[in-house]
C-alpha cells in the first residue's frame, strides 16, 4: 500500500509499505479521508521525537495523520462491537488507563498521552490499524469528508464545552485557521451571540464571516481590545486563543469583561507574559484544554443534525501523491488554506 | 483627635485632626484596633494617587487604615440597623452600585472599586466615619483585636471559597506573610488535608507550622515544585500565590496536579511569564481574586465558632504614636512580623 511517511524534518516520503493487519481488539481500516493538522505541520517542519512513545508507539519513520475517517475491512480477535463494512471516525488518543487522570476518566490528561499518527502509524496511508476503543460509528448522514473533520471539530467543541461560555454570551476568537474556524462554529452552536474573530489575514477573516462571525478585526489594526470591548458592550465573556502568540494572548486578556476567561487551544512554543493585575481586577482566568474526551458521539451527532457545518472549513481535497507539494507546502505558503483533506485510497 | 495621615511617600504623620461627624446613612466609629496591611505599606513607600477617587474619595493627605474594628459612637440620619454602642467590623469597599459587576452583586469587581483608608479617611485615627452598608456586627465571642482581622481574613477566605479547593485536597501556599498565613487558616478550615507552605524566611515558616502547615519548604531550596509534587503524591489541587513574584508563580504552576489551579491573591507589580504548555497538559487554570464580597458574616461566624484562629497572625500591638517606627518601618525591616495591630484610642 501507499503511505506518507515522515523520516525527519522536511523529509516526508510517499512510499510503498506493507499492509498492516489487525491484532487482538484491533481493526484494520481503509482510510477514506484524512485531514492535515497543525501538529502534522509542526512534525513536518521540526521532525518527530526519536524515542518510541511508551504506549505502543513506534520510532520514526512512520505514517502521519490523526484526523481520519474510514471503512473497517478486517477485525481482530476479541472485537465485539464493530464489523467489516462499518463506517467510522477514529479518536486517536493513546493513554495508559490507570494514572491519576485516566482513573478519573480524564484520559486526554493522561501523563503519557499520545496519538495515532504522531506516535505510531496514522491515517496518511491506504490502510491503518487502530484499537477498537478508538472507533466511533458514522451515521449515513455524515459523509466521510465530514468524518475526517470530527477529530479537529472535537478539539474546538470540547474547549467550548469546558469554557465558561453560556448561551447569549459574547466571544472573541483569536486566529482564523482551522481550529479558530471550528471554534467559531462550536461557539455558535453553543449559543454565543456575538462572535468576533481576529486574524492577520483578510482572506481568513472573509471565511470567518461566511461561517458566522458577527464581526471581524484584522490583527494589524490599532487598539484591537478596545474594538472588541466596544463591539461586545464591555468585553467578551470568553476569548478563545487559537493563535498562540504573545500579542494575541495580551489582546485576549485585555478584551475580557469582568469574570471573563481566556480559553487557550493554541500550542504556545514559549512562555507567555500575562498581566495579573488585569486578571485580578476582572477576576478572570486563563486556562487551556488539550485534545478532547468523551465528546466524539456528541460532535458526530451535531454534524449529523446539521448543527455543526464542519465541511465548511475544507478548502482543498487532494490525493496522497500530492500530499507534500499540494498539502504540507501549500499550508505553509497559502494563508487562505484552512483544512486540506487527503484521500489515500487509489479507488 | 489623633490620626496617622499620609502626605506622600514615606511622609506619614501622626497629627491632630478635626473629629469627623456622621452624615446621612453614616455612622461615626471609635476605632478599637486597626491592622497594617501590605497595601498600606505600598502606599507608604510609593505614595497615594493624587486625584480624588470618584466614589466620594478624598485627595491626600488623609488617614490610612482599612482593616479595623470599633464601637459606634454616633449615627447619622436614616441609619436604621445600628445604634451607638454597637461593636462592629468594617467592610471598607466603595463601589458604584450600577456597573456590570455591581448590578450582579459582584461589588468587589466594580469598575470603580475603592477602599476606605486608601481612597478616603480610614481607621488609623481615633474616630472614622463610615457608611452603614459597610458595617458588620461583632458577637461577644469575637474580640476587637479579632474584629480588626476580619477584613484581611475575608481576603483569604473569599479566595479559598472561589478556588477549586474541595475537602481532602492538597494545597501549596506561596508566601507566609499575613495573607499567606490567613490563607493557610482558611484552606484548613475548608478541609484541605495537605498544606504545604513555601517562604524564604525560616521564621515565617516556623509560624506557618504553628498555624497548621503540614510541611514547609524554604524558597531557597532546589527543586521546590518537585518536593511539593512528592509531598502531595502527584501535585497540589490548588496553589495559592500570596507572594507575587515570577519565581513563585513559576513554582506554583509547576507544582499543580492535573486539573489544578493557581489562585492568585498577591498583587503582581509587573507582567508574569507563564508556561502555557504546562497549563494545557494539566488542563490547569490561573486565576485571581480581588478583596471579597458577601463573606464578612461567614468569616465573623467562623471566628466566633473558633474555626478560624485569626488572632494567631498577630505578632505585635502598638499605639498610634508608634505607627511609623514600630509599625510601618518594622514591617519593612523585620520579616518575622506578620500582622501588627494599632490602637488609635488614648484610653
Ligand atoms: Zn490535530
Ligand atoms: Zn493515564
Ligand atoms: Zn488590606
Ligand atoms: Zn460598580
Amino acid at each position: 500500500m501507499q503511505a506518507a511517511v515522515l523520516y525527519s524534518a522536511k523529509d516526508l516520503r510517499v512510499e510503498q509499505r506493507q499492509e498492516p493487519s489487525a491484532g487482538a481488539k484491533q481493526v484494520k481500516v481503509k482510510v477514506e479521508w484524512a485531514g492535515i493538522c497543525g501538529s502534522d505541520l509542526h512534525a513536518y517542519l521540526h521532525g518527530l521525537a526519536l524515542e518510541a512513545h511508551p504506549l505502543g508507539g513506534q520510532q520514526p519513520p512512520f505514517a502521519l495523520g490523526h484526523e481520519f475517517s474510514g471503512t473497517i475491512v478486517e477485525v481482530g480477535d476479541g472485537v465485539t462491537k464493530y464489523a467489516a463494512g462499518d463506517r467510522v471516525a477514529i479518536e486517536p488518543l493513546l493513554y495508559c488507563g490507570d494514572c491519576y487522570a485516566c482513573s478519573r476518566g480524564d484520559y486526554n490528561q493522561c501523563m503519557k498521552v499520545g496519538f495515532v499518527g504522531l506516535h505510531r502509524d496514522g491515517g496518511f496511508a491506504e490502510y491503518v490499524v487502530v484499537d477498537e476503543y478508538m472507533l466511533h460509528r458514522l451515521p449515513d448522514e455524515v459523509s466521510f469528508e465530514e468524518g475526517a473533520l470530527i477529530e479537529p471539530a472535537a478539539v474546538s467543541f470540547y474547549a467550548v464545552r469546558e469554557s465558561k461560555l453560556k448561551a447569549g454570551d459574547s466571544v472573541a476568537i483569536f486566529g482564523a485557521g482551522p481550529i479558530g474556524l471550528l471554534t467559531l462554529l462550536a461557539a455558535k452552536a453553543a449559543g454565543a451571540m456575538k462572535l468576533i474573530v481576529v486574524d492577520l489575514s483578510d482572506e481568513r477573516l472573509q471565511k470567518a464571516k461566511e461561517l458566522g462571525a458577527t464581526a471581524v478585526i484584522n490583527g494589524n489594526e490599532e487598539n484591537i481590545a478596545g474594538k472588541i470591548i466596544a463591539l461586545s458592550n464591555g468585553g467578551v465573556n470568553v476569548a478563545y486563543e487559537c493563535a498562540g502568540a504573545q500579542a494575541t494572548m495580551t489582546n485576549a486578556v485585555a478584551s475580557l469583561r469582568q469574570g471573563g476567561q481566556v480559553m487557550t487551544l493554541a500550542v504556545f512554543m514559549k512562555p507567555v507574559s500575562i498581566d495579573m493585575g488585569q486578571i485580578m481586577f476582572k477576576a478572570a482566568d486563563v486556562t487551556a484544554t488539550l485534545a478532547y474526551r468523551h465528546v466524539f458521539p456528541e460532535v458526530i451527532g451535531m454534524v449529523a443534525a446539521g448543527r455543526l457545518d464542519v465541511k465548511s472549513v475544507i478548502t482543498k481535497k487532494i490525493g496522497l501523491n500530492q500530499i507534500v507539494e499540494e498539502g504540507f507546502e501549500q499550508l505553509i505558503q497559502d494563508v487562505k488554506q484552512a483544512k486540506i483533506l487527503v484521500r489515500p485510497s487509489q479507488d
